[in-house]
Order: structure tokens, then C-alpha cells, then sequence
């Protein structure tokens, strides 16, 4: 038994301790939120303030991080690596890299493991999008999102001053997809390849024209897409955008040298993204635990995991049914 | 540069020929053949007898093994192996186990190591099954081959007496992926996912019946499908079905413990099937290189290598580009 703890109690955490009890090989020791309550018990799982995470030194093989990238997972997988093996779904793309480097350096120095971005994306698309690319120096390579609601884009739109709710969907663009299913390789600007359609609940019907401005013009999230901006009362988003479902796909093609076409897809439909996520977290948690026994410390993504530590029957050895 | 041979220069030889110019990192020293021919180059290449491989002990880094699972295969890699790294995609799924243990013993008596099974399916097609399979234990998983011509099927015809010339098209079932689509979870017989249709050149017209019997008896193979045997002349076969085309697809799906459901799925779909194989082995050759020289001895699968190894990028450490 892989004895686990859980950092973080939002969609994520709530969807890894709710997925945990399918596995027969992980003993959940504690959830850990910054709710401020000391110590309880609530059907057999246990709870503990976040700040006494120290006291459980020892007693935990791996944390599981599920606080959001933006903002709390940063700081918290620095803290939590000092003291323990963690697993993260960090999904900012663009700061991934320098947030492996600076985790590798805090488990070096504190003899711990992180793996990191370890979701569908980055995480299992990433897997893909290296595979593919080591297949062949010719391979073409498109990601598509969607349809389907970005927490990170709808997190975004919360903070904005005066938006009290919002839900941010993801679309692709069928165009797009069906240019490179005609086996067309082009590069497309991110507006060409996805839509971001936007249901905000504002505190104040006055402050839309501002609110739907800074929507748009945000850098990184927004400002390189068409995005369509909804109003809606709250009332409504709980109603009618009360699902977390989400998808996407890698599409890849390449010519062999004797002009041979190659198309390879690798897609996910997800009615519930956390549900997922939290099952890939699970997945390679095993294979953080098998590594860390075996030695390695600092840091990982998930190209340095072989897929045998990735199931249970592999710690048997019993690969056959897979080959 | 990583120093390959080539055993074996059929199909899939001619293909691993062809597309390694296209690959940076490897220096192709000789293709080995058993044409009884001595040592001669043609445009740039080295040939040379299989009998005289020994010679090359210390200046190849990886032998790609590219003779037929039927029969060479398991012979030449046993006997390469006591001399050099191997890579072979080995297909015969229920020998493969066998294979890998038998090669594991030869490797570590021999200090060599072999990556067995590596095209891509076996290969691919594996660790997509082994990935979804480690995600959740409730994963309900397919694969489906087709609609795509069947090399190991049409050689298993070939070697029937009387048997000219032969190709087998292996053909999914519609019905079979439609209903896994719609969230069906039902077991399959193999009869029930594909079809076998094979086109035959017969010696003698008077013995059609008898082939045709012996056809779709064979066990493993033909028995347990049902099969559509045709007789045609052997330059309809030149003309009609000279391509090398296949493809496939493996479909996952889960519940999760809240009843969401997640669907994954993994497919290829391929001009020439032995460009695409030749491009996988091409790939892995690289990480059997890279494995090796961390010490690795014996004999692994597409599951021990990490994934940071299929990419002369990752050599470099430069992984930012997939994540």
C-alpha cells in the first residue's frame, strides 16, 4: 500500500478522494486544506489544517497537490516538496519548464521526488506530442482543446474586479481540424484553432462594457482569440453551465520518405474533467512512489516515467496482457 | 551518431533503409542479408552476408532486426543478441512474453541488450493499453486492426501448398466500433471485430476448395473469423492489391466513482505499414542506445523505455518544446 495525502480541497482534491477508493493500492492518510480547521474525521477520511502538514513527515509516501496552478500550487508544492514526495497537474504551459527546474533543485536538496504537470495536458498529450515528434523529424503536430470548460480561463475571468461568476468554454475550430485531416500542414495563429466562449455573472450591470474589455485584451488567456462574452445572472450559470466536462485531441501526420502518409490521433472526451485528472494524478502516483524507492530524487515529468510503473500488474510483472 | 545495421532486407528492411536519412543521429554501417552475396556497396550503402555479422562485433551500436516473426526472426535474434544490441517488432502477441523472457537471458549472459516488439502493435498499440489500463482499474479497452493489409495473415497464406501469392485485408467491424462509441461495454468474440479477406493466386484451379478449407481452419489466424477467400490471377493481385497499407485504433473508456464517463482514444492510419514500422524502430533504436549505455542489460519492452528517450531533442535536454 502507497500510503498518500491530499493537498488542496476544490474540484480536484474533491474528485482524487472520490477516485482513490477505486485503486486497491493506495492508503489515503489525510486531506490537507488552508479551511483553518484543526484535526477531524468525516466517513472515515481524515482532514487537517494545512498548516500542521509537517507533523505528517514520515507518515506519507506521496502528496497529491490539487490547488489551482495560478495562484496557491506554486508556493505550496516549494513548501510541501521540502518534506515530501508530490505529484501536481501544474498546467501553465509556458511556465512549466522554469517550474520543474526550480523544483528539481528543492528535492535534490531536500532528498524528495516531484513529479510535475502530470494531467491530460500537459501530461498525457505531452506524452503524445513527444512521441510522435521522436517518430519522425518530419512529423506535424496540431493540439485542439474543446469543446468543453477551461478551469484556467474561468478562474481568470473570477478575478477580474466585479465578476462574481464565470464559466469559460473552449472550442475548436472543425476548419482547422478538417485542414489537417485533408492531410493540409499549415501553422494556424491561435484564433484559427480555437474559440473562447465566456458566461460572466457581474456584480453590476454598468460595469459589463469594462469587465467584457478586460475579458478580451488579457494577455495569455484571452487577447490572442476570438472570444464571445455572455452575461448571465447567477442563477442561470449554476443552471445551465454547471459542468466541468472538457476533451481535446493531438493530431499528427508525417510523409516517409517514399511520400507515404502516417496519420496518427490520440483524443480524450471527458464528462468530467477533474474526474480524469484526478485519475491520471492517481495513475502516476505509483510510479512516483516506485522511482523515489528506487532512488531518484529532485525532479520529473512525465517523459522520464517508463509506462511499466504506470500499472499496478507491472509491479507484478505481469506485462502480457498489455503487449 | 548511433552506429546501426540492418538483419534481414525484405519489406520492412528496404523501409528502415529508406527512412533513416531522414533521421540526424544514426550512421547506417551494413544492411545484412542472406542472398549469399559477399561484401558490395551500392549507392552508399554496405551490404553484406548474414554469415559474416560476427565480423561487426564493436562497430555496431544497435542491429534493427528486420526479418519476418513467422520464422527468421526468432532464430536470427537469439544468435544476434550474443553479440550486439538489438531492436526487432516481433508480432506474434502470444509468443511475445516467451520472446522477451528467452532474449532477457541471452542479453545478460551476453552482456547485450534487446527491446523486443517495438513496431505498432505490438509497440504503440501496447503501451496505449498499458497507459489507459494504469489510469483506472474499471478501463474497458479495444483494439481494432484495419482496414489495413496483414503481412504475418497473408504470409501464413502463402505457405500453403499450391499457394502462388496471397493478401489478407483485416477489417473492422462497424457495428463493433459503433457500439463501444455509444458506451457499450460488451466482450467481443474475434469474429465479432473483424473480417478477413484474402485474395489468392492458386497453382491449380482444381485445388481452390482445398485451399479455401485450409484458409479458414488455420488456427490462430484465419479459424476464429469469419473469412472471405477470392481467386485471382497473380497479375490482378500485382495490380489491384500491391499496396502496404494498414492502421487501427485502440478505444478506452471508464466510469468514474461518480459516474462520469471518460473516452480515450488512440489510432493510426497508414499509407505503408512498413515506413510506419521502420519509423517506430527507428526511434526506439535510440533509446536501446541510450539504455544500454546506463547499463542496461537483458531485454526490455516499449514499457521500460521513458519516453524522454525517443527524442534526439530530450538528448539535449530540450523537452520544453512537448510539454
Amino acid at each position: 500500500m502507497i500510503k498518500v495525502g491530499i493537498v488542496g480541497f476544490g474540484n480536484l482534491g474533491k474528485a482524487v478522494l472520490s477516485q482513490i477508493k477505486a485503486y486497491g493500492h493506495f492508503k489515503l492518510v489525510c486531506v490537507f486544506s488552508r479551511r483553518d480547521k484543526s484535526l477531524f474525521s468525516e466517513n472515515g477520511v481524515k482532514f487537517d489544517d494545512y498548516k500542521n502538514i509537517k507533523n505528517y513527515k514520515g507518515k506519507i509516501d506521496v502528496m497529491i497537490l490539487c490547488s489551482g496552478s495560478f495562484s496557491d500550487l506554486e508556493i505550496q508544492s516549494a513548501e510541501v516538496l521540502k518534506d515530501f514526495c508530490t505529484i501536481d497537474s501544474f498546467d501553465t504551459h509556458k511556465k512549466l519548464f522554469s517550474y520543474y527546474n526550480k523544483l528539481e533543485t528543492i528535492g535534490i536538496e531536500n532528498n524528495t521526488l516531484a513529479l510535475v504537470g502530470c494531467g491530460w495536458d500537459p501530461g498525457l498529450f505531452s506524452m503524445m506530442r513527444l512521441l510522435f515528434g521522436g517518430i519522425s523529424p518530419k512529423m506535424y503536430q496540431q493540439t485542439f482543446w474543446g469543446n468543453g470548460v477551461s478551469q484556467g480561463h474561468s478562474d481568470a475571468i473570477r478575478r477580474i474586479k466585479g465578476v462574481l461568476d464565470a464559466r469559460q468554454y473552449t472550442i475548436p475550430k472543425q476548419v482547422a481540424i478538417d485542414s489537417i485531416k485533408k492531410g493540409e500542414t499549415k501553422s494556424f495563429l491561435p484564433r484559427e484553432k480555437h474559440l473562447r466562449e465566456c458566461f460572466v455573472v457581474a456584480e453590476n450591470e454598468s460595469e459589463r462594457k469594462r469587465i467584457e474589455t478586460e475579458i478580451k485584451s488579457m494577455p495569455n488567456y484571452f487577447c490572442d482569440y476570438d472570444t464571445i462574452v455572455h452575461f448571465v445572472s447567477q442563477q442561470e450559470l449554476d443552471k445551465k453551465h454547471n459542468k466541468l466536462n472538457h476533451g481535446g485531441k493531438v493530431l499528427a501526420s508525417f510523409l516517409s520518405q517514399n511520400k507515404n502518409k502516417s496519420e496518427l490521433e490520440f483524443s480524450v472526451n471527458l464528462e468530467s474533467n477533474p474526474d480524469f485528472t484526478a485519475s491520471v494524478l492517481i495513475c502516476f502516483c505509483g510510479a512516483v512512489f516506485k522511482m523515489f524507492s528506487e532512488g531518484k530524487r529532485g525532479a520529473i515529468t512525465v517523459f522520464d516515467v517508463p509506462l511499466r510503473y504506470l500499472s499496478f500488474d507491472c509491479f507484478k510483472n505481469q506485462i502480457k496482457n498489455y503487449l
